[in-house]
């Protein structure tokens, strides 16, 4: 019987900092970072599952630390168990009633859940030698009920309505599959917009965005109106009337100013607003998105859980959602956020970027495509062109679009060269390179 | 100049698993923790602040852990400078971008930090000789408002509105210290309701609570139906009609359950039902306060954050509130928590229990009734005599009331005999101890 032999963490920056990648109006100085997590197994064929938290710097070896107290719950379990029943692998892990009090359900505790969760999934789909948008939509509507905990979330589906979206997609997804596989997943970029890069780079690499294929780009906003107006008009001119632009504003605003600042941008046609304002306010989120209609308003990627996304939607506080792949109770959580979605008929464009979260958040999205929505081509999964290089199985971006992965799991094992030499702080990387804001 | 030398933390937990005290619907095995900090100075006098995050048992040492990340911002600075501006030291702690990316403002990191502004505020008012709800009571409105972070509350509650709630307050403030002073503040318990205790263990202590002095009685429900209206029955028969009697469900039911289960229980004129489902779900709670009018519904102690409470409020989800000394980030978020409730008309219930809740929420409390509302008679501290003997300054009651604390600081003290002999897993107490949960 194989077993799980060891929980792994790492504590991984990159000094991002330094080139002010990744810059906006809440984050100045991020060093990307990941909590990294290597379930490892007594198979003969070194079999193991990868999962990561994505965090921007101080604060990971917390996030490390969190990964680690799960040992107890996973090393020494038989891997069969818990890649048969990976529902009641994640009931177990996010209800633990001592660790749930930390949370419950959010922060620190609730990201260390989500990635041993999702390591667990790695392992899944590398054991059934499928990626796991594949290992997803594989799965029955039935096996797929069984992977959620619809506690909290019935006032709004139950598994009988989730049952029933995912029972509509059965017969399409052989179908699906091969389309995805011809076409691949819209992407979008972020990679022209962040706020310290120059307006003459911005235009380039706008333009530059067009001419790789991508149908939207993203500018990020938030620290002066004039700058963002001028931006986002300079954004136009450079990518024309056929292209969206989306703007982000990184939680920046109070309610009332976030309907104040928007205004002036109406005329500019946006795709959306991301993040007008904290993250947890879902009622400022509606009152928003009443006051600066029709400009379309989103939130999710610092979404805490199901219920949170659970109530975006019942208030009719957005027009579409993020979600992020490593921010909740991992796919579990996920596949519940996107099927609530679906029921009340909102669009998702999946956050990405970071360390690995391009990698990881592909998955779902094109699992959604396939046993969920069947849509694809209303929405795109975000890309930024940063730190691929340092995974096994980096995402393919071609002509806009992400490539349906092929290798088996769920892209997230970095290279183990990449691990050791980026270790905090005594990784060659680290010894090399001002402190900074990691320090 | 005295500055702050050290930062030290303690992982200290309490075997209270092994009699199923602390037993709720949600929480069958708490041992209940505390990761304890200290703040060390190089004043002559010993001078120190001591704060603490209340867990209850695995994950204590990933909050110890999050409260040694925040050396670096601690350490070093002068002690003026922080007591001269406890607002600015809560916004450096809660606005560091990187740590925020862990909450945002919740969760692990952002109960850290709310410990560590708490031993800023323990320090402050052992330097100023005069006990936390005293120093606040002392400040003048303005000094009151610049304690506050107004982001993402503006549209609720603006400054100028608190002022003007403050300075209602303060030609009366001097008559209010004294009338507490004489009269104390009033509690309620919750010793008698375990969902571990039988039903005449339950009865024999709410008799006792009553001749004690309670006016309120709290029952842990939401295990069977059967079982709470029976309990709530046997509690009413006990305490006779005069005494209040809530219950607390501790997060159990689903929006659609809770008000189907809460139908029986119309008849024993509750008080209020406590944490109902999810403490994320204020459209939950408002369809729940809705479903089961005039039943009063309330929620706080897993409140997250200030955001959080303002929703709960915008959306008249809630009779009252309770706050949690030990939740939020410190003194600072409490006091606008309180402001909100104030600027609404809700009442205040405070949390507590645990490791040294009483203690430190006693100071909010009493701080709100002399610098706030005015108020005490209508509302109530929740009080378990579990632990208190730990404490340097434990809380008095007297005749179901608190008396107001006269020792420098926010009574968050521990006995250095108790801290070293409950070190996990260390400890004297954990060696003569069988691992149970907290292993």
């Amino acid at each position: 019987m194989v077993k799980i032999t060891a929980l792994e963490t790492f504590d991984v920056r990159f000094p991002t900092s330094l080139a002010h990648d990744g810059s906006d109006a809440m984050n100045p100085d991020p060093d990307y970072s990941a909590a990294y997590v290597v379930l490892k197994t007594d198979a003969p064929d070194n079999l193991a599952g990868y999962g990561l938290v994505f965090t921007i710097g101080r604060g990971n070896d917390i996030q490390t630390a969190a990964l680690a107290a799960l040992r107890p719950m996973v090393v020494g379990r038989a891997v069969d168990d818990i890649v048969s029943d990976l529902g009641g692998f994640a009931r177990q892990l996010t209800g633990d009633s001592q660790l749930r009090w930390l949370g419950p359900e959010k922060g620190v505790m609730h990201m260390a859940i989500g990635a041993v969760i999702n390591a667990a999934w790695d392992l899944a789909a590398r054991a059934a030698n499928k990626p796991v948008w594949r290992f997803i939509a594989d799965m029955t509507p039935e096996q797929l009920v069984s992977q959620i905990d619809f506690r909290y979330l019935t006032d709004a589906l139950t598994p009988e309505q989730a049952l029933a979206i995912l029972r509509e997609a059965e017969p399409h997804k052989q179908a699906r599959i091969a389309q995805l596989e011809a076409e691949g997943y819209p992407a979008y970029t972020t990679s022209p917009g962040w706020l310290g890069y120059t307006d003459e780079k911005m235009q380039r690499l706008a333009k530059k965005a067009v001419a790789d294929g991508f149908r939207t780009i993203k500018l990020k906003v938030g620290l002066r109106m004039e700058d963002d107006l001028r931006r986002c008009r300079l954004a136009r001119e450079a990518v024309g009337p056929d292209i969206a632009i989306a703007v982000d504003a990184n939680q920046r605003w109070d309610v009332d100013t976030a309907i104040e600042w928007l205004k002036p941008l109406k005329d500019i046609g946006l795709a959306w607003v991301e993040e007008p304002t904290n993250p947890d306010d879902v009622l400022g989120h509606a009152a928003i998105r009443r006051g600066v209609s029709p400009i379309p308003i989103s939130t999710g990627e610092h979404g805490q859980n199901r219920v949170l996304f659970k109530q975006l939607l019942q208030a009719q506080a957005v027009d579409l959602i993020q979600i992020d792949a490593a921010r909740v109770g991992g796919v579990n959580e996920n596949l519940a956020i996107l099927l609530l979605a679906a029921k009340f008929g909102v669009r998702v464009f999946p956050h990405a970027g970071g360390v690995g979260l391009c990698e990881l958040v592909q998955h779902l999205a094109m699992a959604d495509f396939i046993a969920i929505t069947g849509k694809k081509d209303d929405r795109a999964i975000e890309f930024v062109d940063h730190l691929h290089e340092h995974f096994d199985d980096p995402v393919t971006i071609e002509d806009g679009r992400y490539l349906a992965p092929t290798a088996p799991g769920f892209s997230a094992r970095m290279h183990e060269a990449s691990v050791r030499d980026h270790l905090f702080p005594h990784g060659i990387v680290w010894q090399d390179t001002p402190r900074t804001a990691a320090g």
